[in-house]
């Protein structure tokens, strides 16, 4: 099976990124558990602002969407700013939302049905929950499943200080069980329903609730 | 199989509510599936504020958790007041989240580890995506999978107006193919989950944690 | 001036509270700035959950809505449970907004209108902003105007830990700067809005928008 | 007086948005009330992602930043995508936050301090509170006060629609009200601070809160 993580740091991998610190944990605990990992720092790459699977020429989007879709797993990982997940982060679930009107023919299915979503958080202060609640969820609405513990974060004590590598979140016991549970259960899940996709046909479901609406 | 759907309305059972009819209709689809079905209105209970499964003498919420406990299938149902869910419903998220202190012996699970979790909200305009975000949010937090689909909701046009019932709300298209979906997601994956429970052993979780952290 | 705080904490005043332990803190500041103060621990109080300014027989919601209406700065004070506003927060927050139906007869203006909100939060991790945000929303909504720096918050490193007291939050730098500022801003704006009440007459501006409306 | 009115579409300015059928009506009642407005559609320019008030070579947001510093009130606007604010505001609310580390030598206030904040959402269905809620909330965590009915929004029934254009949001009564409250209530707040701006030394309380903390 293959992981995809989105790395949505406002920075390019010029710079370093706290995010991506965490990210290299999960990617030895995926390859550990026989997971192939692909990591994308988004802003590398030159995504269009827009709400479709491919916004036209100079849109990077499609490599990255195509990414996601050979994987059973999808994780977006996000740095907080000022409490809230970046705009890149957003700007990803904007593009990811966009696939969902990819209907598979036989079923009506959106085409990240049948993955499993996990989320990661770094920030040097508060907005992780808020974060992580509002990334699973769209990660949920585009299709995915979730699993428990498909969440794992790391911030300071209020106000400015230091953020995950200046300290330490590496060895932070709660965040590293989260990492683990995290690991674990979106593999365990994405292999569940590999061996048994959801077998829901949207478009029968369509039909009937056509019936039964004005 | 069976579903607990905990009915948030700040009204008790001697008045009508929005969130009560759609609950019906998703009684109606799971009795369909076979699926046993128990629909509780929170506030005809005495439910302390609290954080823990049990507050202690007068504290109604015991009952209602055993029903939970005996369930595969927990749906939280809440009404839209100001933007947000309803202060009923933040009562039994914060009792909820006291059951996670509960843990397995075996494999430190707690109890709604190995459920599957939904929401529906009702609204006369605005807000059903936060609420059910938080509400998904909060399950999954406390051990409950989350399928993709698994939130149904109505709300009306900006501003005051007629709700679910008066508008007519249970011939929505929109809103009835997602509680069409919703019911089969869950169905499908609490059956999944049932035949083949999450083998993730937090107590060895934990155990690596601590060595690696501080 | 007069200042109301609201401790919507889950425990009554048998119990300690964090989030009172900063309260105090603001009504020594209010105090030496000449501001009178009355702290309300909620829980205290048998309120009932509604939507209205008086839900009946039984409701202690009117004495501290009198309280409200007596003052010029309305502070609410939460806990965070689960990265959330507790749900006494909510239950006040949804009594305070019944108050918007109760209009002024020469310019259609609700109570709160010409006071001024802030909020304080305590937690022992994660979720202040996010609840500052929704509980500035809902005094905003209301009524209330909000100053620059109307909120301030204490909240430890990701994970259990200790909370405001044990962690000496009262010590903490940032937590004190913020204190000192939503004081001091409350304070300016809300002598600004006394002596200069807002002169908008929504009656008006209802009868302009029924004419540009269907 | 003069209103900056950041338009956060993802469209730029060769495409129709439904945010700027709003936006136009606000216009038009600003310059009723005297008020000079600039309207900028954000992604005509080049803004870059970050979190400081100038990123450097080939970052558009200095001019845009410099429209904001020159006014006296200051409007977002945002389309909703999947329940939230576009990715295109929450880039602008990052760089605005950069602003408040740009101290007044006199007596610490950032740049939007005594500057009134309002905000203006459009979407074919549900998520207005929220994202007016978040708005809100960054725009006063940057200096801004906000007056209530600060916000105005139009939204439809659940579900795909029309949107704000086609559906006639412009003959929605609620919507108007909210409209001409806000033009009402922000001119009244930003003429009242012109006059009188806030007075609080956020050097002279950093200097109080270093005594009392660690």
């Amino acid at each position: 099976m293959k992981a995809v993580i989105l790395n949505c740091s406002l920075k390019n991998s010029s710079e370093v990124s706290n995010t991506d610190a965490m990210i290299h944990r999960v990617v030895d605990l995926y390859s550990q558990s026989g997971i192939t990992c692909k990591v994308i720092r988004v802003v590398d790459f030159k995504v269009a602002f827009g709400n479709t699977s491919d916004e036209g020429e100079g849109d990077d989007w499609p490599l990255i969407l195509a990414e996601i879709k050979d994987a059973q797993i999808l994780i977006l990982a996000s740095p907080i700013w000022l409490g809230d997940k970046s705009s890149v982060c957003k700007m990803v679930i904007e593009r990811i939302d966009g696939s969902t009107s990819e209907e598979d023919p036989n079923n009506g299915q959106p085409p990240l049905y049948n993955k499993v979503g996990g989320v990661l958080v770094t920030g040097n202060e508060d907005g992780a929950k808020k974060v992580c609640a509002e990334m699973l969820f769209s990660l949920n609405h585009s299709g995915c499943s979730i699993p428990p513990n498909a969440m794992a974060y790391w911030v300071g004590t209020a106000g400015p200080g230091p953020s995950y590598i200046e300290a330490g979140g590496d060895r932070h016991f709660f965040t590293n069980i989260n990492i683990r549970s995290l690991v674990a259960n979106t593999v365990y899940l994405a292999g569940l329903l590999r061996e048994n996709p959801i077998t829901t046909n949207l478009f029968e479901i369509g039909e009937k609730a056509k019936k039964e609406s004005r």
